[in-house]
């Protein structure tokens, strides 16, 4: 069995090393590239990947697998999990559907700008169809579960089911409306427009990077149109952000989150060729990254000391500490979920956590879509759209074939708000420390009950093994509700 | 026979896109990568390295090799000379071999290094002779040729043999030192220092780069501690430069000799599957960065179009023309080869290739290596090493097993020189349109005596096909003999 299990490890490393070269390419393509590189680049990475799923579906993989299949050593037990995750989503999809569906996100992808630039559903409705379609046919080749939907959710998020994800996301949508309508009958803080030259914004979030604890030894801050981070290895993590000149917060926020990222990636285990070195999940990442964008970035202790950069890098800046955590916390029924606020960021998420069920159950036809959504956000988040392009159209998800995906967010905040308490308990005087730039302690337990674990056991369980018993559901209300009371008590 | 050719075409279109993924790979390396990237840098590489030998070596292309051999279609004829040429060299070197010249360079490098550091070549000599041993080795099962080094150079530059190189290199010797003795005789124009700062040092770089034609839509400009250009695609060229702040013409010169490389790769045909869109080999390469950085680069009209740039991105540099001009043609018998003069450098080439077929042959052994250089540079360069570190030991591609290279840098000069002539007669007003910064007649003529081509023919026929039958040597050493004339008569 150790010969076996040294085939496949081997065959991971491979694989990794593929998925690797793929990511700097693909951070490549957003950050350098000239323009002129466009069709090689797809040529290059149609290359990769083709040659990365032939190694993958290769059918010695899936003997190795049966093997050993069975294995008492935990280590193996878990590659084994992960691995027959990758194996069967290479092998189950027949290679015509995967052709269809590649196909349908590239046409997809245009009909969504077509249709965006429109104003006007119409025009994407047939290509959302055909990719509805064929991810209802993709669905039913993965396999058996208790909903469809989970064997999309596996795919972003392994170990959530729609079981366990329904009860909470109800829980939230009722607790959440209160939680904005007493925001909003507060007075509202006043925004803040400051305009940052190129060279001192730089400075700012380059400081504010480093003392998150970010390592630039293993590490990049590059900028690119659509922030993202990629983590090729944990020696290799690549943090993009765009520099907003008029909007520090806007801008500072966005680092922060793709700081929370890479932090998460830095700290995953090396153990090669065992695929229990990487993230465990999209929704595990996103606690990462909106535990430090939120529950540390957007609190007053932490505006304290953001004051203090800002004053040794823009001394002009003439802000105070509670003008940006007034600024930063502000509340408002919106339409658009890139740029709602912590609290009601939930309730779009909500909507199309409701609609892409919907959709995948065929209870919802694609041509119904416009109403549904609208109705929906009239219900959950209490507004109306007045136009496609701030409603059914503003996401860029459904039209490259992401479903099941817009869960990960929420699930995201409902795991920071947990760690926040759990953490708060543990440190005691967390948030002395925040205050002072100390983030060392807060890094510390989350590289212990977090990033350590890289993906030996799912999100899940690395959650319930973190927090114990806690109730995020309770914890993401408390905390929404103590920042806002914070808020107005000043 | 068309379904064989598409078939190979399809094969070489796979090795073409991972050797373009292995070159971003590369570049990132030397540009961006942070420090902890390496360890997976290495893996990465490797992987790729490993599956595109596994492609390119698999039986299979032999099969269709043989049954091409003989096509009348001359873009398939050459197609098939340079794969056979790749799939000879994949496949005619057992693995074991393979395996052990990759040790001995890792080893040879180490050595090599701490030879430098001690100033001592004992250190380097039993890793430069087992380089040697297995090189010889290599050479012995890569087939029959006139002389073994014809093996060596087919790797860098296919088409030059030791029969072509030999009396050329020796006429050049002999004029060579004339032409220098006369400039020496002559007073020293003075050096110049003058500090530019990093934004004007870029802004000036820039605007040269894309004076002479380099796409930045196509390309893009970096830095890097050892400047190169790396040729993804011709719509994706990469230069990189090192701004030595203290030192504006070494920097240009730099930037300029890497822009003639880049012009190369954006000029090349676009006749994917072929392997006869790439450049033509080292020495033609090379033709291009010297034609630009010495030909163009250090005549006075030249500098006297640069003096405007200067005006224009850094008003306070006080330079003339005539100044930029001397301090740029400056003559010495000097030890440095990277550091030498637009004519003595060749000296420091014609050194190495004569060590070179000694070592090759036998007829030098390793242990006698620091004796024969230090008497073949006082015989050839006319001044003897003082040091190791400032002699045997001052180039790194040795210790790389790199045997064979160090003759395209002359043929580059060699072509540069008869191109200069060609294209004087080509474009009568050719230095007023260089005075005037302009440089698209130049580019113009370039792009379709050369760069077009591709590898359809081997460099020595694309040079004939351009110049017609001009003596290079004879150009070369008219052109560095008029050019030393102009700056005594300033």
């Amino acid at each position: 069995m150790a010969g076996v299990y040294g085939k496949l490890q081997e065959r991971i490393r491979e694989l990794d090393a593929l998925t690797q070269a793929m990511g700097v390419l693909e951070w490549d393509h957003q950050t350098h590239m000239p323009p002129g590189g466009s069709a090689g680049r797809g040529q290059q990475m149609g290359t990769l990947a083709a040659i990365k799923h032939r190694r993958l579906a290769d059918p010695v993989v899936g003997e190795w697998l049966d093997a050993l299949e069975g294995s008492e050593d935990p280590g193996v037990a878990a590659t084994l999990r992960n691995a027959r995750r990758a194996y069967t989503h290479a092998t189950a999809v027949p290679s015509a559907l995967v052709s269809a569906l590649s196909e349908a996100t590239t046409a997809g992808h245009g009909a969504w700008m077509a249709a965006r630039e429109a104003n006007d559903f119409a025009p994407f409705a047939p290509a959302l169809e055909r990719l509805v379609d064929l991810i209802r046919q993709q669905v039913a080749c993965l396999g058996e579960a208790e909903h469809p939907y989970d064997l999309l959710l596996e795919q972003y998020d392994p170990g959530s089911t729609v079981a366990a994800l329904r009860p909470m996301f109800s829980r939230l949508a009722g607790e959440l409306s209160g939680v904005i309508d007493e925001a909003i009958a507060r007075p509202r803080p006043p925004a803040l427009s400051l305009h940052v030259p190129l060279a001192p914004m730089k400075a700012i979030n380059r400081s504010v990077v480093s003392a998150l604890g970010f390592s630039m030894d293993r590490g990049r801050l590059d900028e690119a149109e659509h922030p993202f981070t990629l983590g090729v290895t944990p020696g290799d993590v690549r943090l993009t952000t765009h520099y907003h000149l008029d909007n520090l917060l806007s801008t500072l926020s966005g680092t922060i989150h793709e700081t929370g990222h890479g932090l998460y990636e830095q700290g995953l285990p090396a153990r090669p060729g065992t695929w229990t070195n990487t993230a465990a999940g999209m929704g595990l990442h996103e606690s990462q990254s909106r535990f430090w964008e939120n529950c540390i970035g957007r609190s007053l202790p932490f505006c304290r000391w953001l004051v203090t950069v800002l004053d040794a890098e823009h001394p002009s800046h003439g802000l105070t500490a509670e003008a940006i955590f007034g600024a930063a916390n502000r509340v408002s029924r919106s339409l658009i979920r890139i740029a709602a606020d912590e609290s009601t960021y939930n309730l779009h998420i909500l909507v199309r956590f409701e609609l892409e069920l919907a959709l995948l159950t065929g209870e919802l036809a694609v041509a119904d879509l416009p109403e549904a959504w609208d109705d929906a956000y009239a219900r959950i988040v209490g507004i109306r759209p007045d136009a496609p392009r701030a409603g059914v159209l503003q996401d860029v998800h459904w039209s490259a074939g992401l479903l099941g995906y817009f869960p990960s967010y929420t699930i995201g905040n409902l795991y920071a708000a947990s760690f926040r308490y759990t953490i708060e308990e543990a440190i005691p005087d967390l948030w002395t420390q925040v205050e002072a730039g100390e983030f060392g302690a807060v890094l510390s337990w989350l590289r212990d009950n977090v990033h350590r674990h890289g993906h030996m056991m799912d999100a899940p369980d690395i959650f319930a093994a973190a927090v114990g018993d806690r109730d995020p559901v309770a914890d993401l209300i408390t905390h929404l509700r103590a920042r806002q009371e914070q808020v107005s008590a000043l």
